[in-house]
């Protein structure tokens, strides 16, 4: 899977192998998380408005996956670069935009953040929906559970709005119907593939599961989840539903930090290239002042791409094989 | 890299490609890592001894890396798997022994915690030795932060004798004089990899980086980093280190939550297939009280690995092809 | 690298991830190779035109690459879809027609051979045009030294159109300038990863190094390769360049069979999955009578692909280690 | 899957990833195909012995595989590296000695061909052994056909004798009872992934599928298999099993050429890195008059090693998704 594309470049999108054929697809499938993830909606997110239709470049025919590469692109059609050049001189704080110009040596898309922007989250959506399709029986739902650190999304919002400061918040995803199984010990348990996946999404500073942090300060007595049955139910769920790695048959879940959004409205310090001084700017461009009320569907999204491989390459290669033995 | 071995089986070792010819390797070099992470010399840590040699089976030839795969064993010598073996009816709490059963198809090796025992991170100090030895100018120090939600060792290691129960606690990990740079946009991200590594240390439930969960309780302007100059050094680096998930030339720092072990001298609860029915028992075994105590050595080592990686891979690349087209 | 698109879909194309930032790349640079590629130029090629005009549509931003993964489209505009449908009954033999049905269960792509199409190899002209700006002092030269079983292009083409049938070839890759040291042992030999991506070309058959085939029936003295100095010159080259899987400082030599062209003027019989008998048959659409006339440009581009890998990868890392460590 | 050793070091050995748990697995069934690897049993091959008994290290408990990373190790326990060490300042034609002294910087282990050498195929035909027990209902034959250019093996030996001089050989493998749909189209071609990996075995220099080279000489309607059936079963095999990089469920045939043992008897010339001058010199050891005999067995395992993961990979996934989603 490629994710490719730039905030104000043409366009952004996705390639993505192994998609079995004969799954149905239609841009309508696509609507509902899109709409979810889009800006503008709620108070707290950026008024920039995309179209966000995704168009189909290859790997589907008829309405159905062939199997081939499904390549999907979102055009940009709604860009305002201008904000963004006068900006040049001075990287922003909390931003790539530094890392970037050292990194790629002067060369990276700098317009809106370039390939670095939150507006490819929208390509991770598109692909957790794919994935979500192929989930069947499974259910991956994402919600805010704290905004500004208060736990309510509109007393965070307020806080925000009256501070006129941007805040962060923190997001839970809980997946239920998964299978036993799912995970590999050490390299590829399942607490990494999911962190992996989980920190490529913007703004994500820190991942907890079941109890987390918090059982840092538990006894192992209260830790420990007790079984109660043969399919491996238990007690209590402070393992977050993997032990060892692996998907224990409880559900999973797990917690994200997301930091404030970095384009705060108020005056900041940052170095500037070109006067080789810190001096203070604002920042300019249409910008969320929450961007963690965006995450939950991104984090949905992340988390079927990887539960929809883990489905793929891990469960049902023992199953089947061991039909093929009996 | 590849991992293997199993708790009580023969012995336990690492393979790894990729090691640069001509870096002067020998037994000595791995013993201070080895040391600490060994049980039995702290109180709360397992009376179980392992003589702990590493030997050299490939790759090496007159002290020094021929950059063949390298393959280290550590042989077992010091097992009693007759604790293990009466308790096989009722698998641990908190413990793989029913996602491996399940998983396996009861064919796992079950002495022990098998391949998901601790015994194993022995295999990925010796690995960590190595990465070090590679990343000459840079310092990777893990220290333990909170022990059973103490702030001192100490102290909870005391709480935990006193309630003749285990406990976790918190490690912090800290690198100087990483190069800016290191990670890639979005799968890639040094947050992501450096995630996807530490999950596969036994025990650990949570990660954050620089400021963490408490960064979602931040406002926006509190939380950017200002950049102070053009070596992009911030004021404050809440970030901790790492920028959409590049490293941005200032420390790197995350911290990493550590359940209590599993294996606690307390009474539980669990189901028992033979019988079928929850019933109450004892671990038995030799077992650390806190195992978040020999967690730093196994987190510096894991963090070594990821950095060797990305300095061979991903910083070195662009620097010399720069060179090469000039 | 993932390429996508099919014969009759909207586009073909390919992402690429790993592109060094600062790689000067206009459209201009892309015309003569895919010029080469194009059918319909050479008699004995199919008269399909397509403009081939490559469209980026993310990586590259004010004409130079940024470093970020580059998409590049082709759009396809010069289709005849009827000619195929008629012929779904009945799997054309030599194509993948039947393969791809069972596969994937009926929902592919058929119209023009759909992903299996050679249409796709101008996405791969397009990655090896960007490798072998990569490779700057590296001569990579593709020429054919037989068509259907004749010396001489010409006479292969008019024995083809005598026959009323289509013809193989052979066809001949030698790179010069590569580095000594590509390559590893055993899995990633320089043979392993160039035979790997070279039968990713639809029609090859066989691949050979140096000698190859005739390397069977000579005797070790006089297949062996005297090296005549320090720098590893060898009196002859039966080796191909490549010793042990890694290049040796000689010329890299290797040949390819490309087979006829399946789609013959001929009447054929094969398997009506309709009437479930075999029957004759004849090919519509436009077809190359030897489509091994279009193999060379092909072959350069996939060899510059891995010779830049190689590059990139496992030649200079080691180079700029030792500098580091001097 | 990491192959691991030295030809003269303590042992060489291998590490896999990914066997389903519950493969009954005990020496013996190895000892058959070791047995046919090994040395000094036909004529022309070296006098060398090993004994050649598997030792599992990892992965294996009561006789089965556990699901866990299993390894194997074989030590060597009949070296004489006196022979070599007095060889090094000539690097020997034909051989790695040369490019493994400019790659690893002189840090390689030379001793007999160190990594590089023939010794590690033992591994090799190890994992083959693993991969046949799980291909069940596949048979996987490989057979000389040619040896010195002569059609028997007999023959082939005496000329060799009599020339006192080494010979190369073909080695051919049909592979029968292949499910239809292994491979993918493009770089994961059936043809790709075999071809990468055949030429991981040492001295192997060209592949062929089907008709191979001779297609080339082929009219297209002499060279297309009709397909007589709703099985897919053609009246001819020329493309040896493969359409569009994918098995078509005809017989897989491929053959291989083998070049004449590098360490012939005779005479022969090469530069000297001590008098810096070109020189005779004859190699001193032990050694194959052809090393092809022993190819057979190893070309048959790395072909089942393919062939499995395709089978675990690939195949199994569409078809219990299919099942899952009636």
């Amino acid at each position: 899977m490629h994710i490719f594309g730039e905030s104000h470049g043409e366009s952004v999108g996705i390639c993505i192998d192994g998609i079995p054929a004969g799954l149905h697809l239609t841009i309508d499938d696509f609507l509902p998380d899109i709409e979810r993830r889009k800006g503008g909606i709620q108070k707290a997110t950026t008024p920039r408005q995309e179209t966000d239709l995704p168009i189909f470049k290859s790997g589907v025919f008829n309405h159905y996956t062939t199997g081939a590469p499904l390549t999907i692109l979102f055009e940009n059609n709604n860009t305002r670069s201008g904000d963004y050049d006068k900006q040049r001189a001075i990287p922003r704080p909390g931003h790539a935009d530094f890392v970037a110009h050292q990194k790629f040596g002067g060369f990276e898309d700098y317009r809106g953040g370039g390939h670095f922007s939150g507006r490819l989250t929208v390509a991770l959506v598109a692909a957790g929906v794919i994935a979500k399709k192929l989930l069947k029986h499974i259910t991956i739902q994402a919600t805010i559970t704290e905004v500004g650190g208060l736990p309510t999304v509109d007393a965070g919002i307020e806080k925000a709005i009256a501070a006129k400061d941007s805040v962060g918040g923190i997001v839970e995803c809980t997946v239920t119907g998964l299978p036993m199984g799912l995970g590999e010990p050490f390299f590829d348990s399942l607490e990494s593939v999911l962190a992996h996946a989980v920190f490529a999404i913007p703004a994500i500073k820190g991942i907890e599961f079941g109890a987390g942090f918090a059982a840092a300060k538990m006894l192992g007595s209260e830790h420990n989840d007790a079984i109660l049955n043969s399919d491996g139910v238990t007690k209590t769920n402070h393992a977050g539903g993997i032990v060892g790695g692996i998907s224990n048959n409880n559900p999973l879940v797990f917690r994200v930090a997301v930091k404030p959004t970095s384009s705060t409205p108020k005056i900041q310090e940052s170095f500037n290239w070109e006067t080789n001084t810190v001096e203070p700017f604002t920042v300019k461009g249409r910008h969320d002042l929450c961007i963690a009320l965006r995450v939950p569907v991104v984090l949905e999204a992340v988390t079927a791409i990887v539960l929809a491989d883990f489905m793929l390459m891990n469960q049902l290669i023992p199953r089947i094989w061991n039909q093929l033995n009996k």
